[in-house]
């Protein structure tokens, strides 16, 4: 059977999930965040955190496109990003290559000159790995780090009215590729932004103490918006006009002729974070010195994913932008 | 530059190592042994231990050979093996699949359970993963386990006089697959050790309060006492003779016209556990109840790595024993 048929990846993960034992007494949080939450025995104020991502070449990076230091920032920003989003630490990388009977030496050393200036920039070591061949040149991170356990921010932490806000600014690595892909010029910035993508460790350190559910931008604002709804039960209202677009990036859908929201709302890997806080913390908010947009709230409805437009009419809030229709009107 | 014209892979990493910041202070031992050694922030009186294995299809299993349950044991069973041979406690496993579009549901779900058996098998949970596509099936896994400090077995802690001892029997999966090149028919044990080998949790776990270096055997013998007689700056004395071989490996010797020892030293996959131990804790070891051989000694000439055959001649134990020959003599 093929993987397409029964609903893509998300919906195989739920199926191997249910063959193999993952509830052991050192697991807090298992399969379902950004990063798996662990206590390990010997360990007592602090749980440990692990994710692990893949990049393979002409899926997840374009070799004529991104210098090899751009694809070894990517590849470590990526993972330490899924570190604080969960309000922890980084610690060290394990980096698995697999590369190609003729991948140069100067070339992976310029993977490793990306990933190691992430890792000074965030301060964390690699303390292993794997060097093996294969057809396709693949990059494998797995990244630990460690979390206050009253600083842990899991997709299941939002409540019924938290202010729902981002850092930063969306949509410029999705505008950067559907630029490029249309043969358009690109500006410098959202180059940047799809081909090297910064993780806001810096800030994630700073709200984890005051936020409730966190989660960092890798699918798309819509998508973020129901893992975290999914995982909480509750629903949200997202305000169209709120959502915060670069210049460049309204500039993109002018070009393009789309809506510059699709770019923030469907594109991904702009590695912002996206979190809930209580109302009555937002003076300690102001005080971590982030800046913020807020987008909307959360509500009881646990069904509510609402997208309410400019003109006041209000959409269904899905994982892909690009099933909005008409019908889907709420 | 070629990565062959260097040296090869383990030159590579020798290079790629002096350009990452890899010293930190959670980082008790990093690249180098079987799995890296971190004292996180908040564990107290345990390390934790990781290591990372990537399997690429058509490099280190074939579809056609191996059922893909089998795949999976052996992708499961070599990361647990490496957190084995530190004296560690295995944990959890984070699993990475590149699947093909062409992979079917049902072969990834076979690898699953063959995952699955292996967790079970030695009391680990998967904690999390990645699932992507690509055009080559990779599976890359990395385990996480916990030893106590004074049960950390560290490819440097041989010690000049300890006995070399070996666990298991060696040889039988690169006898299986030299058999399964040659078209030879192959034994069910064989094929079995070659395609879906075990790893010796069980007799490490005994074995690492009592013994001082320990590392599993997944290059060959030679190649595992060279890397620890250079860890820990001494040398060895192995007997060709005492090297344990199943009757199987030494039957395929005599159909292939080669020293069934060859197998042994040369191969690889075995994952039995090579280690040393002071003499006067040789009765604490017979108490483990774990069965081993005997193959030498541990010497405080550290450029010695003497292979002495039957007839009492003596030749150089190097990394690969296809490279011996005459002039090797010494």
């Amino acid at each position: 059977m093929d993987i397409k048929n029964i609903g893509g990846e998300f919906a195989l993960i739920a199926r191997l999930s249910r063959l193999v034992p993952f509830d052991g007494n050192e697991v807090v949080v298992g399969i379902g965040d950004d990063a798996a939450v662990l206590k390990p025995q010997g360990m007592s104020d602090r749980y440990l955190l692990v994710t692990t991502d893949t990049l393979v070449a002409g899926s997840h990076f374009k070799t004529e496109w991104a210098r090899p230091d751009q694809i070894g920032i990517k590849s470590a920003e990526c993972n330490i990003s899924d570190i604080a989003a969960m309000g922890g630490r980084p610690m060290t990388l394990f980096v698995s290559l697999v590369l190609t009977r003729d991948t140069s030496v100067e070339w992976v050393e310029e993977v490793y000159r990306g990933i190691a200036a992430s890792c000074r920039k965030h301060g964390v070591v690699i303390a292993g790995g794997d060097t093996t061949h294969g057809s396709t040149v693949t990059i494998s991170i797995t990244a630990l780090g460690t979390v206050a356990p009253d600083e842990l921010c899991l997709r299941s932490h939002a409540r019924a009215g938290d202010l729902l806000a981002v850092t930063g600014t969306l949509g410029a690595s999705a505008a950067g590729l559907a630029l490029r892909l249309k043969d358009q010029t690109v500006s410098s910035y959202l180059m940047e932004q799809h081909l090297a993508p910064r993780c806001r460790l810096d800030a994630a350190l700073k709200l984890a103490p005051v936020v409730n559910a966190m989660i960092d931008i890798s699918d798309g604002l819509a998508s973020e918006v129901n893992h975290i709804c999914n995982r909480s039960r509750v629903g949200a209202r997202v305000y169209a006009d709120r959502i915060p677009l670069h210049p460049d990036v309204v500039e993109a859908g002018r070009l393009l002729a789309v809506d510059p929201v699709e770019f923030a709302l469907n594109g991904g890997e702009d590695f912002e974070l996206l979190f809930t806080v209580s109302p009555d913390k937002q003076a300690l908010l102001d005080q971590t010195g982030v800046n913020y947009h807020e987008l909307g709230v959360i509500t009881d409805a646990s069904d509510e994913r609402c997208l309410v437009l400019s003109e006041g009419k209000e959409i269904m809030l899905k994982g892909g932008y690009n099933h909005f229709n008409e019908t889907d009107s709420i």
